[in-house]
């Protein structure tokens, strides 16, 4: 089965017309609508990106699926998605950055750059964060956006507009790996370098027995990076691993990553094209199957809209 | 009540002879007993201590009355003790840095000093470490000890012995501080400062209900350090704190840690004397009232051995 | 002679109307006039700020005599001053951190907080910084000044506005504290205390001749803060320095110290009251005085407006 | 010209005997001789080791020319050479992590182990060091050394022991590498990725010119290592670097390294095989020719003995 065979060919209807943005409402459980848009104006720090890539993540999934993930509830309709790339229509005044037709990833929170937080530069964890797609701000899988031109990270010739809307999940990986360096970084990459005692773990789950193992698995003076977050209450063997000062590092989101990101890409370190195994056309009908391919799981990775 | 009545004078049996170094040595459950212990020959870079004030701990109470603390088990009489401060009466001849005469707090553990640990200056957490009183390596409640020259610290003319002995619990605090301050120091100092949001948490009990309830108190990019480890297995809302990026930092013992505590008191910025709440002398009697006292509890707080 | 003395009376005709704010103009060298100043309007997260205390800087006295500081050249009159503190006289509609009648200190440099300096937390290094008094930037020498709410920290009731004032001196020294402890602060600290090897110096001068004698001074693994900059070039034993592993760490102004800067001054860790020497009213004659005074040196340490 | 040219074949009067360790000693400037060496006695901790590749250094060829490298000056005759590897022979009573028969690259400097530095895991700045061919320390260039364990380090299969010899050199970088990294990681990697601002250098020489281009060539909050220390004195303008709070890295050799050095190695990551350009027997006459040959520089990187 050839991916392209999802894409369907008699899209017409959906040219974007200057006057008409239109995006993927999420209206209730399991009901997507493509609707019209209307978008901020643009400031003079901002860009207008015509999106050309949105993948969709497991947020998305529970979203779609529940109107909710954790204690974030969807109370009004929203759009969806947070993955995303496209190129530059318009820039603000003030921005030097970016020219019109420029090639962009999209880094999806907008932090408030003024509490403590931000301005120690962990703005991952800044409470007034507006991120793309989680309520109640709305999310980047349209037509158009309008986004701080600093939050648009422009993308090297050989790399494509998939790839750049894969920096979002990738972001994720580097920022834990970042965070597990911090202070003993030395030791630990000689050490595990040779398969010695320093380890760092990552528990991409979050479940009970896996961040058990983890823990247990780790050697005195290592590192457990608590990445996925499944179970929001856990039975641990904690005090036999801090007797041996294994830390539990914990993660969220990321941030300063995507130039990092963008330079893996662009040098092949890291391949995110096979990860890409569906790809949907930007129509009612094409969203409806590709978040019902998402959903199912099975053997989807990654589900990406052309747009 | 004055503390020095429980001091009895009749001890003159107890005389140090040369010949004859005497010991507590733990025979089993609740049974100690002042015996003969034979030290290893002084290597050129020992001394020989005259144990001069030795604290009880907790570990010695557990090993007391269980003759064993977590998986560290007694399987043969051991002298207890590891809080000690004392007089040095002999140096090897290659040391350098103490003088007969020398009042000294000792560091009770030697780690091997070859393993990636040890080089990498985190010996505390040597697998190989012999630690006063730590099954199967003798303690220090004893009239002399055979110690490595470099884990004797001379204490200035206003610290006594006693406060010198009181390095070792005051060296558990200052490692915890010293961890928890890693990599964000600065935000965290500035902050805490403030009562501010970025907190630094010490459980200190290691309890499900004092680490939950630390985890919750503390604000994104924080940290919890694990200094008690009461309870092995513990159930703890651990995903709702990693997405805040608090960490949970373990702590074991100590490292590199007393020239500062002795520093603390001979500045006065610490005071360890009003925690001495007992004071023993060191006979037969005199050992099994102070482990009986400080295994009641109540209003002792550290007991004190005087020699 | 009474500090006191300095203020004259009769300065009725300083008193400050809506339509008038005056501020202290540098036109040329050694050329000051209070003239009127008109603020920008009043953003949504911006406070307006009724200055009460301006200290002068050894910046502002080189700006007064020089019209340059390195290579920032005054090119056209500006206003002077940037150690300041006042009360908030009005909020934007955005602002729910300070409230009208607030006693506040301020922070003078406004970063761009999008470039990667900012995004990391290093604000002090970005280059579109706007810094009160540093050319082409208008200072804070004035009846009002309008400033993000955020670099304005609130003061507690036993810290007095002419304190306030005073952190922005105070955070210079606090910053290169921050940064003399990055890697190795547990080691440092300890053996400082101790009056041990690990050193870490600070340069305030910056000559040839401090700096070599601080990395001679300065022990194996230590640091050397570079806090003066009195010499542009210098002739240095760097390589010496460099065998011991004996690192030169720059200092440039500070970044996030005010929180702690403002807690030092509350809870009296440090008084900075004996360093203001000189105190001078906003008039004509008290700002030709206080520049004069400061210009001069002699007994001046601090020289302070009250407005 | 082949490179094996330089071994001659008749070297049959170098057998080695049980009897008879030969080694090459510095008797003056310039004045080589392979003379016996008497071993120490094998310590419980200690292995013998067969000497089967050993390079020639710079410092070893200051040696050969000046009798001194900076202030370490050649009082009487000593053996050369630290950059070695070998093949276990004997094993002291108490090692465990070696067997008779391993191939291993050897640590050349013994520190003392006890001293703050040593405990602090920066045991290469350590004061006692004793380290092979160091005045008045012996060297490795002979049949057989006798060296504590703990610092040789065995060689995986398809690592050689020319490439084992190799590890030191390649240390100096790694180290270098790993203090670059010490507080502001993340941005570091992140930045430099991008060709973006912030940067390290590595001045590998350490001259004026050098340093002077590295520290301006070097971003805001960047750092500079200064690996090469080719003048004593330099003259800079570190007060303009200063300003951007670009720090200068002091490097002295390495710690922890070899187990890197050996995993880069062995997944080829780094190829040292083509810097060894000459390799000569342990023959009085190939040991004359290869310290011509390296003291003349010319076509020639890395001079190598195979014993």
């Amino acid at each position: 089965m050839g991916i392209r065979e999802h894409i369907s060919t008699d899209d017409a209807e959906n040219t974007i017309t200057e006057e008409e943005n239109m995006a993927v409402w999420l209206l209730g459980i399991k009901t997507l609508r493509i609707q019209p848009y209307s978008l901020p104006p643009l400031g003079p720090y901002d860009v207008k990106i015509q999106i050309k890539a949105v993948g969709i993540c497991g947020s998305d999934i529970h979203h779609f699926k529940n109107m909710r993930v954790a204690n974030f509830v969807v109370k009004r309709p929203m759009v969806l998605g947070h993955e995303c790339a496209g190129i530059v229509e318009q820039v603000g005044s003030q921005v030097k950055s970016l020219m019109i037709g420029d090639r962009v990833a999209l880094e999806p929170g907008i932090s408030c750059r003024q509490c403590y937080l931000c301005k120690d530069g962990r703005y991952n964890l800044c409470r007034q964060m507006k991120f793309f797609g989680s309520p109640p701000t709305n999310g980047a899988l349209a037509n158009q956006v309008v986004h701080p031109a600093d939050l648009c990270f422009k993308l090297p010739d050989n790399v494509s507009l998939e790839e750049g809307a894969m920096c979002e999940p990738l972001s994720v990986g580097v920022h834990a790996c970042c965070r597990a360096k911090d202070v003993e970084d030395e030791v630990g990459q000689i050490c595990n370098a040779m398969g010695g005692p320093v380890d760092m773990s990552f528990d991409c789950v979050g479940f009970n027995k896996t961040l058990s193992m983890a823990l247990q698995a780790t050697h005195a003076g290592g590192k457990v990076c608590l990445v996925g977050l499944g179970q929001s209450e856990m039975t641990l063997p904690l005090s036999s691993a801090a007797a041996r000062e294994v830390d539990v590092i914990g993660i969220f989101r990321y941030r300063n990553t995507w130039p990092l990101c963008i330079e893996l890409l662009r040098t092949g370190k890291i391949d995110v094209k096979p990860l890409i195994t569906h790809r949907y056309r930007f129509t009612q009908e094409g969203v409806e199957e590709a978040f019902e391919t998402s959903s199912r799981g099975g053997n989807a990775i990654k589900v990406m809209f052309k747009l």
